[in-house]
């Protein structure tokens, strides 16, 4: 597979998924690692109308980053732009012809990279979304998707609801929580996919399934991953197990079990999924073109799989476990 | 994907999965159509110890054979050699050292390709399993599945036990759904994974899950395809059915459903599988290496997926329906 990476800020082609030595996915280190902060004197202060993400629906981190913005309620504080669902060689690139992509309102550019190069003339690495760009200054604030959900969730303070997804006296769990479903299924998923020998497969397949297995069974007595309350964790958690079925389960081999033959993941994300709000994030046609027309490598007659196809509004039972969505979330219902 | 055909006896490189101009795959017609007959003067009478069987474990085509040779009790009537499951640039191949594979024991042969030629110099076609081969004309009789399985089935008279497969009175019906169950579902999944377009898949895809429903609501009242009584024209449904979750699901992008989530097709399929002989003639690992290694166009990495690894032998419920095996395949019981 052709291209795209930056380095000293010309565009290069290049293997882009790579694998080490055993045949193991690498995954590179994002460039772009400041913060908004709180504080009026700020390098990037907290404002509304000021700072804007670019995202791919395809993309389960970019995903991350839309789910926290409406479950904050900051829809009206940080705008959106949306790239085409498929990354051809030069990238991901506004499109705004294609049905639910958008043009570059901000900036204009016809493709993502040019803003890595706007915010470093000499940037190298890849060019991701999420991107959280600033308006002010003309520079990506960040592009790492945990670091810009932590941000969207914490540094917005009145500008957004009181829904915190990041409690106090839960921070540690939430942070180890989201380490320990990193590796094996919001990475182990393309491990598995990308993985360039059979074994670097079936290790990264072993790993993910019992991580699987395992919140499976937490969340038979758990309402979520860290307990009653709803956190960025969950939300790390459902970018990647509402692809699982359509996508990685086919696309990736990760054909073990279905989502949907886990009762709790099962349930559990349907009740994510009909959370206010997040419905609206979830673009099916845009995340199966993605990854089956992208990934040439994987899939060269670029066939999108029909897939099961879930109902992920139907009724789920996890009302019967305590706790549930804070009530500033579910008070939105009325709106949407 | 290379090579293998031969075109006036010898062997020429070409597209070997060919579509046509809709993108539609089209399967050629095989080459070989003579038939056994339970008659001593017959160009080709039935005797034992005379015709042999090359057959792959890992296609559905050559299964066929297989579970017929089971179930009508002929293993010692017909001797079979099984070829490398991995079918590379030069075609099927003799391979002893593989586990599960035979040399060429009647002829000692290194390519499947070589019987076909011995058979007629200036053969044209694919070369494909199964094969029967007379041991006395050094011939090739026939190399069509449905033709092969009705000769085992009809043809062998004394030499076979009295579970007849094509039961005088249901003969009409078993041949419709033979024809009924091939195009959507035995020949479908080659024609979703092999689709060149996006609307020959979807409607391949579309056909098989139509023809799969139908057959799941047939089997909620009636023990087999045609009724009471197990025919050949649920040997060619299983041999589909216990290669589908495995590969057909994901390898061929047939991931609508499972087979696992139908209950009467799933019961349906382990019944068949427990039948006595049968277990013996299905081995997984020469199915999923076969399609995830040989088709390089649909998975150029050649990983082979994990898959679903079902209990076939697990408990089914079939016996809640009237009728059931004929009582001369049950009795194998005690012997396997």
């Amino acid at each position: 597979m052709a291209v795209n990476q930056l380095i000293d800020g010309e565009w290069v082609t290049d293997a882009y998924e790579s694998t080490n030595d055993d045949g193991e996915f690498d995954r590179q280190e994002t460039s772009f690692r400041d913060w908004i902060e709180p504080d009026p004197d700020a390098e990037f202060p907290a404002e509304a109308g000021r700072y804007h993400l670019y995202v791919s629906l395809a993309c389960p981190w970019a995903h991350r980053t839309l789910v926290t913005r409406a479950l904050r309620g900051l829809e009206d504080v940080i705008s959106v732009d949306i790239v085409d669902p498929y990354r051809a060689e030069d990238g991901w690139q506004f499109t705004p012809e294609r049905e639910g992509a958008t043009p570059d309102m901000v900036n204009g550019f016809d493709y993502l990279r040019e803003a890595y190069v706007a915010a470093d003339p000499e940037v190298t690495g890849r060019v991701t979304v999420p991107v959280l760009w600033d308006t002010e200054q003309d520079t990506i604030v960040n592009n790492e998707s945990a670091e810009i959900m932590r941000m969207l969730d914490t540094a917005f303070g009145e500008f957004a609801n009181d829904a915190t997804l990041y409690p106090d006296g839960h921070r540690d769990e939430i942070d180890e929580t989201i380490d320990a479903v990193y590796e094996p299924i919001n990475n182990g998923v393309y491990r598995a996919g990308f993985a360039g020998t059979q074994d670097a497969y079936e290790n990264a397949v072993a790993e993910l399934f019992d991580a699987l297995d395992h919140w499976e069974d937490v969340l038979a007595d758990q309402r979520y991953l860290c307990g009653d309350v709803l956190t960025e964790a969950d939300i790390c958690l459902f970018t990647t197990l509402i692809r699982f079925d359509d996508v990685y389960h086919t696309h990736f081999k990760c054909n073990v079990r279905k989502i949907a033959e886990y009762p709790n993941l099962w349930n559990y994300l349907k009740e994510l999924y009909q959370l206010p709000g997040v419905a609206a994030t979830v673009n099916m046609d845009h995340i199966t073109e993605h990854y089956y027309e992208t990934h040439t490598d994987l899939n060269p007659k670029r066939i999108v799989a029909v897939g099961p196809n879930h109902d992920f509004g139907a009724e789920h039972d996890r009302e019967r476990l305590a706790g549930g969505p804070p009530q500033s979330v579910t008070a939105r219902a009325a709106d949407d």
